[in-house]
C-alpha cells in the first residue's frame, strides 16, 4: 500500500525539481511563439473523450461515474479537452494560441519512458490551414526541444492522406482505412512482419503488404499517387517541408509510414526521435486535425497541435547528460545553539533577511546537538551553515561555516549576510 | 458537452496566468523555507485514501477500479499521499520538508471559492514534535500568504485535545467524539442552532450545548480542563502561541471552536481567513498529525502540515484588487506584406531575434490584408506591430508600430530590435 499505483510515479524534489526546469524552458519558447496556457480538468465527459480518440485508445481511458451517475473519463491527452473549450467560445479572435503542461492518464502496459500517468507539454494552433500553420507548430517544437537542452533529434513528416491513398491502392478496403493505419501505427514497433500479418487479417495478400512496405520506405517527394485526397496531401506535405527548409531553416524527412496513433488526424502528421537511444519511442508528435472541433458541435475551424512527452525527453536528457541542474534544498542551516529564545528570534531574524536576499534558509528546530544539526546540514546539501551562540548574540556576530571548504568566519552580522547572499548570485 | 463537467473549470491564458503569478509567489516562499517540492499521482490505492480521512471526506471520493479490478480513488488532499511517501522512505534525513501544488477533488456541492476539482498549495513539516514545528508551518503560511499580495487575513488556533476535554467534560460520550468534532467543524457554516440540534441526536442535552458552546467562545490561553490530555493539549498550544509572538513577530487568536474537518489530526489545528468577506471560507488551514505515518505502516513520525486553498485565495486577491498582473500574451505582431518567400522569412528571423530577447513574437500567417491582421493584433493586445514589405527587406529597415501611441517608426533592423527588446524590461 506504500507503492504508488502500478504505472504511477512520485516526483521527489531533485526529480521535480529537474521536471519543473525543463518544463520551464519549454514555456518560455511557447510563451514566445505567442501561445497563452490553459489548463483543463483532470476528467471530462465519457463521449467527449470518445469522439474522435480512436478504439485503441478508447480502451486506455481510465472511465467511472460520479455520485449522480455520470460517466466521466480521465484526460487520456489534452488536444480534445482544448478543443472542447475553443468549440465552445466561437468568439475567439482567430487564429487561436494554446498551449499546456499538463498530466494525462492512458491504462496501457508501463514501458520504457511511458507511464499511465504521464506529463505532456503542447500546443494548439486553431484557425490556421494553410501549411503555414504546420509549420509553424514543427518549428515551436524543434525550438522547445532545442532550448530543453536535446541533442540528436530527427523530425519525420508525413500526410495522412498519402498513405490512405498507398493503402488504397495496394488493396485496402475503404472502410478497413481506419484499421490499416493502426496497424501501421505499430511498424516501428512491433516490426514489419507483424503489419503483414494484421494486414492479411484485413484482408491484404502478403505480397500486396511487401510491396505497400517498399513505398512507404521512399522519402522522395514526388510519388506517383493515384487519388485526388493523396496528391492534396503530398501538395501540402511538400509546401510544409519546403517552408521549414526556407523559412525556418530546419531539415525535416518525409517518412510515409508516420500515421500517429490518434483518431482525429486528417492530413498533416510529423513525429520527433531520437538517432540514438531510439527505444525511447517518440519525444513528441503531433498534426493536423480539421474536423474535430466540429465534429463536437463546434464551427468548422483547421487546427494543428503537438504534444511533447515530458518523461521521455528527461529520459532521453538524462541519458544525454543534459541535466545537471545543481539542485539545493538548502543554502544555509542556522543552529542556534543558545537555549535562550534570544538565540531562536536572532536566528529567525537572519532568516528572513536571507530568504528575501533570494536564499533557501532552514532554522534548526530539532534541539540536537551541534554536530548532528551539521550533519544534517551537510547531508541536506546546505552551502552554508551558522551557528548562533550567546557570545554571537552579545557581540552582534555570525559564526559562518563554510560547509564545502570546511572553513569558519566570525564575520560581522552585515558582512556575513551580504556574503551570503552574493555567494548565491 | 462543451462545458467542463460540473464542478469543474477551464483556465483560459489569462487566468492561467494570474494563477501562476500568485502560485510561483507562494512557491517562493516554501523554497526560502527550504522545502523541497514533491507530486504525486492523481490517484492512489483506494484503501491509502480512506484509511485516516474521517467518514466526511470519505464519501467524497471519486473512487474507480482500473482494468485489472484495483479500488482507486482520485486524491481529496495531499497529506495522505505524502505521508505514503515518508513511510515508504524511512532513510529520509529527518526533519523532512516537502512541499506541492497540485490539484485534488472532492465530488461535494460545487460553493463559492470551492469546486468539485480545486487547487492546493501546501507544506508537510514530519519529524519535530514540539511547538516549534507547528510554529514553522505557521509563519510560513503567513509569510506565503503575504507574499501572494492577501491582506486583512487572520489567523486562528487550537489544539484538539482541548475541544475533546471541553465535550466531554459536557457530556459527549467518549465513542461519539468524531461525530461531535465533524459537527462542531460545521458551527462556522450553519450556525449554533444546527450544532445544538446536532448534539442532541448525538445526545447532548440543548442545555449543555449551550454552555459547551460558550466554553469554545473563551478566548483566554488559561482554560480549566480536566483531562491530562486536555491540559497537554492547552500548553502546547500556548507555547506555540508564544513562540509564534516572540520569535515570529506573529500574533495569532486562539479560538477553541476550531477542529478542522480531516480525521487525522491529533493536536495542534489551525486556519485563515479573512477580517472581511468572511463567506470566502477559510484560505488556509492545517495542523499537526503524529499518527498518520505509523498508521500507514511506516516509523513512528510526528508531523504538522498545511494546506492554502488556491482557487479561494485568488477570490480573495480579486476581491481586493490585488490581480493586476498586466498579461499580455504577445508583445509584437509580425505582419509580412509582400507575397514573397524573403518578406516570410525576415519575419521569422526577426521574430527568432526578439524571442530570444525575451520577447512574445507572433508572426502573421493568415493571408488576410493588413487592417485586418493589425485589428487582430490589437485584440491580442500586442503591443507592437512590425510590418515588413518590399522596400523594408530592400533598405534593411522595419516600419515599427507603437499599437498604444498609434505612432509609427521607419527604423533600421539593429535599432528597432533594440528599441523592442528594451520595452519589454
Amino acid at each position: 500500500m506504500l507503492q504508488p499505483p502500478r504505472g504511477t510515479r512520485d516526483w521527489l524534489p531533485e526529480e521535480a525539481y529537474v521536471k519543473r526546469v525543463v518544463c520551464e524552458r519549454i514555456r518560455k519558447v511557447f510563451e514566445s511563439y505567442g501561445y497563452g496556457e490553459v489548463i483543463t480538468p483532470a476528467f471530462e465527459y465519457l463521449d467527449l473523450l470518445k469522439a474522435k480518440a480512436g478504439e485503441e485508445v478508447v480502451k486506455q481511458i481510465y472511465c467511472f461515474k460520479d455520485k449522480a451517475g455520470r460517466e466521466l473519463g480521465l484526460r487520456f491527452e489534452m488536444t480534445t479537452p482544448i478543443a472542447r473549450i475553443v468549440a465552445s467560445k466561437p468568439d475567439l479572435a482567430k487564429p487561436i494560441r494554446f498551449y499546456y503542461i499538463q498530466p494525462v492518464w492512458r491504462y496501457e502496459e508501463p514501458q520504457k519512458g511511458r507511464l499511465r500517468e504521464f506529463w505532456q507539454a503542447g500546443i494548439e494552433l486553431f484557425g490556421v490551414a494553410e501549411p503555414e500553420g504546420d509549420a509553424e507548430v514543427v518549428a515551436a517544437t524543434h525550438d522547445a526541444l532545442l532550448e530543453s537542452g536535446l541533442e540528436g533529434f530527427y523530425i519525420s513528416v508525413n500526410d495522412r492522406r498519402v498513405v490512405e491513398d498507398i493503402l488504397i491502392t495496394s488493396g485496402v478496403a475503404p472502410e478497413k482505412l481506419s484499421d490499416a493505419l493502426r496497424i501501421l501505427d505499430k511498424l516501428d514497433k512491433f516490426g514489419e512482419a507483424y503489419v503483414v500479418e494484421e494486414f492479411e487479417r484485413i484482408g491484404v495478400p502478403r505480397e500486396k503488404s511487401s510491396e505497400l512496405l517498399g513505398k512507404l520506405k521512399e522519402s522522395s517527394i514526388d510519388l506517383e499517387l493515384s487519388t485526388p485526397s493523396g496528391r492534396q496531401g503530398l501538395d501540402h506535405l511538400s509546401r510544409v517541408v519546403e517552408y521549414l527548409k526556407n523559412i525556418y531553416g530546419i531539415a525535416v524527412d518525409v517518412d510515409y509510414s508516420i500515421v500517429r496513433g490518434l483518431g482525429y488526424y486528417t492530413g498533416f502528421v510529423f513525429e520527433v526521435k531520437l538517432k540514438k537511444y531510439g527505444d525511447i519511442g517518440s519525444i513528441a508528435g503531433g498534426g493536423r486535425y480539421d474536423d474535430l472541433v466540429s465534429s463536437l458541435g463546434g464551427p468548422r475551424l483547421p487546427a494543428t497541435g503537438m504534444a511533447i512527452g515530458i518523461d521521455r525527453l528527461l529520459e532521453a536528457l538524462q541519458l544525454q547528460g543534459q541535466l545537471k541542474t545543481g539542485y539545493s534544498e538548502v543554502d544555509v542551516y542556522i543552529v542556534p545553539v543558545a537555549k535562550s529564545q534570544g538565540a531562536a528570534a536572532r536566528a529567525v531574524e537572519i532568516a528572513r533577511m536571507l530568504r528575501a536576499g533570494g536564499l533557501k534558509v532552514v532554522v534548526d528546530i530539532t534541539r540536537r546537538s551541534l554536530s548532528k544539526s551539521l550533519e544534517y546540514a551537510s547531508k541536506k546539501g546546505s552551502r552554508f551553515a551558522i551557528v548562533i551562540g550567546e557570545r554571537e548574540i552579545l557581540d552582534n556576530t555570525l559564526t559562518v561555516r563554510d560547509m564545502n571548504k570546511w572553513k569558519e568566519y566570525k564575520l560581522d552580522v552585515e558582512k556575513a549576510l551580504g556574503m551570503l547572499i552574493s555567494s548565491k548570485r
